[in-house]
């Protein structure tokens, strides 16, 4: 996995020039190099007012940087560019034959008509070999290397744990709600990248990236246009086959597009067309933000070995809930049918041995419904004994009854190590210390019982 | 609304008997007696054993209470029985002829397969005119009376605030999700019934009775199976012409109504019959969970003389999206357009009109996208340019961005002073101090940009 990629003055930059660095976080200049001197990178503003910024030397112009290089250093990797529009071809040029990447984080592209001066840009990064993230994005955060080229203040836009999701988002607003989002969930992430227009590098060249990075297992990637469709599928194929990709495709309708054309300046085709190649060559698909998330958490807390199985010839797609509450395991089945889950009824010789074990008034049917006089260790008991009969498991805890606890999460993290079935759980409990100690071993828990289905789902569609 | 109704008795009881009180809180017989002596009413605790509980006079039989009450006070409002099933029958002879309800909390009828016992309590309640509550059930909770017959200590299944949205549930684990929920979406709520087996009482009398409960604008149902079909739907019918009802029926699939079956021992209908009949008549059903705790909050929020209107002869669901950020109003738009909403073009001279207010790179299409750059008061600008063009608003604030404030909690209460038009708020923040000044001001904070416009349709469909 050690060869070399086009896009590693990207992600690993070892030198990183800020065009447009300012000396206060009160601008996003003074932001973006704050976050910068985070990284192991070598960091070069650039500021003619200042000869020192946040106590790192400041440069002149881009040509003194380049002056620097010259005498010795040879080529930057990254240039940042946080300039107005219409200054961006020129620094452009100057950055020609010795810069490897830049980010255009500058709005005033082809999302404000400016189609000619994207033109414009895109050719210099041509010309000059140049690969341009952007123009108008947020660019390039790494929770490993602590690579961090957003313009949000980390008081402001709080960036989640480390973890194995990439984040790709064509906005740069949904950016940071999944960022909100993938924290409140308790969800680490790898990467994040914030593409924007797209002028060059696009989630495809993303994609490609990602498929070696030994920091990733899942990417979910919100999308609302897409440059080139064949290599977008090739690429989306091609990630899928070594990891998990997730896509949520945003401009579903006619009004959608429209939005979506105004916003980023790409075309976005027929969603239905669009919808049905991605089905047809096995890329998954989710339908909308909410799910986006919580298939990322279910599927970062399944160790690659979680491969969704084929029981007895069977669907691969039979579950088990188990409950400690009648009704919210009827919601838990309504859903699971919904997503073409099979609730198969519990098999008549496990039936008995666990009416042997159980008070008469437990429920053995498929929700196995343990009733309010559950002890954390019926779970277990039931797990153990089923383990072998289904593909996946919902787990509903109600903790409003005292026999659930959180040593229920140690229950579980015993079944999951002798079972490699996905296993979900639902619980009412809304306040963070009941969650944790399952998140900690690896169990997603979710608010609803309809979301946990959905996630057991996702589970058993995509095999890692 | 001053007139008697039959359940007046239960659900405002000035006498209430506890068969099967207990001393500690670690019975759930002392739970129900802590919970009802913070009620209004005269108890009447039962229990051979004790000559006082809690503080209490206690009783040694039924008898001993029912020779209080022969001796001069009438007859007893309501008996709550915890009890072993078996001995319910007698308990209940015993209150025949001086006690007008009862609310059998005690499970092992129907849903175990007990038909002759449930079939025996129901006649002996109608024999001896005592309306009954249950078997198999939580009862009654009154937040603004204090009634509460709930089994559940209020340090772990804690209460929602007072407010206007009742809560009926056949199940008791939904009910105690529903309260986990409903409190951590700040919604508040009047009464809550759990009415489990319902042999006697179901949710179609006690829609008749919230029909008149001054306390009560909304009522959320979560059924699992209906016990007479043409009942339900007259009662059902009646309630939705006063108040808002919503109905969420589980056990959608064979799987699911063999599972509602075991549960509360009720026979569930074929769901594709009961859906389209709700449909026929005009009651609401909700498909989920999540979908009803956030249609009830936004209920709740909006006055009723918040009306979905007709604008200019249109459809009534003309929606605007105004939002900071383009991404996420796209997804808003594709879930608005998923509901059947018409995120219908702002109209041109508005356009011009917000043309010359704001900056050129403000997107005046719908969604209208104010960017990053947005203030609070930019939002207040669009919402009052364009308060007759639209039948409701779905406003998303995402607080990456320095503009975006609690401020406009007020700006948007300011706007609603001036329009009835439904508005619902998404925001990315996750924290509870920026959503509170808004669900202060009545405006509804969802978490992501669907579960927004879905709860923007659901003010649109029902009229209040």
């Amino acid at each position: 996995m050690s060869h070399t990629h086009s896009l590693d003055p990207l992600f690993s930059p070892e030198s990183i020039i800020l065009i447009g660095a300012a000396h206060t976080e009160r601008k996003i200049g003074g932001i973006v190099l704050r976050n910068l001197l985070k990284s192991r990178a070598g960091i070069y503003p650039v500021n003619p007012k200042y000869e020192e910024l946040m106590g790192t030397k400041a440069y002149a112009s881009v040509g003194a940087v380049k002056e620097l290089f010259d005498a010795g250093h040879g080529s930057a990797d990254l240039a940042i560019i946080i300039r107005p529009a219409s200054e961006v071809p020129d620094i452009l040029r100057g950055l020609q034959g010795w810069t490897k990447t830049a980010i255009v984080v500058s709005a005033g592209f082809a999302e404000s008509g400016q189609h000619v001066l994207q033109d414009e840009i895109k050719s210099i990064g041509r010309e000059g070999g140049i690969r341009l993230l952007g123009p108008n994005c947020l660019g390039v955060y790494d929770a490993h290397n602590k690579l961090d080229t957003f313009f949000l203040a980390q008081e402001k836009l709080k960036r989640p744990k480390k973890g194995n999701v990439a984040i790709l988002s064509q906005s740069g607003a949904v950016m940071t709600c999944l960022f909100d989002a993938v924290r409140a969930s308790n969800t680490g992430m790898s990467k994040a990248v914030g593409y924007g227009n797209a002028v060059d590098i696009d989630e495809s060249d993303i994609y490609d990236y990602l498929a070696d990075d030994p920091h990733t297992d899942i990417v979910i990637s919100y999308i609302e246009s897409v440059g080139d469709g064949r290599k977008f599928i090739n690429a989306a194929k091609a990630l899928s086959e070594k990891k998990t990709l997730l896509t949520l495709k945003a401009g579903k309708g006619p009004g959608g597009g429209a939005a979506a054309f105004s916003h980023t300046g790409r075309l976005a085709g027929r969603y239905e067309v669009f919808s049905s190649v991605l089905r047809q060559y096995g890329i998954h698909e989710v339908p909308d933000f909410d799910h986006l998330v919580d298939a990322a958490k279910a599927l970062s807390c399944q160790g690659p070995q979680n491969k969704a199985r084929d029981i007895m010839g069977g669907s691969g797609r039979r579950v088990c809930i188990i409950t400690n509450g009648g009704g919210s395991g009827v919601l838990a089945a309504d859903e699971c049918m919904r997503q073409m889950l099979d609730v198969a009824q519990v098999p008549e010789e496990k039936v008995e041995k666990l009416r042997g074990i159980f008070p008469p008034f437990y429920s053995m049917n498929n929700p196995v419904d343990l009733t309010a006089q559950v002890t954390d260790s019926d779970y277990g008991l039931v797990l153990d004994m089923l383990k072998d009969d289904y593909d996946g498991f919902l787990v509903i805890a109600l903790t409003a009854v005292k026999g659930v606890t959180t040593s229920l999460a140690d229950t579980i993290r015993k079944f999951r190590e002798t079972s490699d079935s996905p296993i979900v759980l639902y619980t009412n409990d809304t306040g963070r210390s009941f969650k944790i100690p399952f998140e900690k071993a690896g169990i997603p828990v979710y608010p609803s019982p309809e979301r946990a289905a959905r996630a057991l789902s996702t589970l058993l569609s995509v095999r890692r």
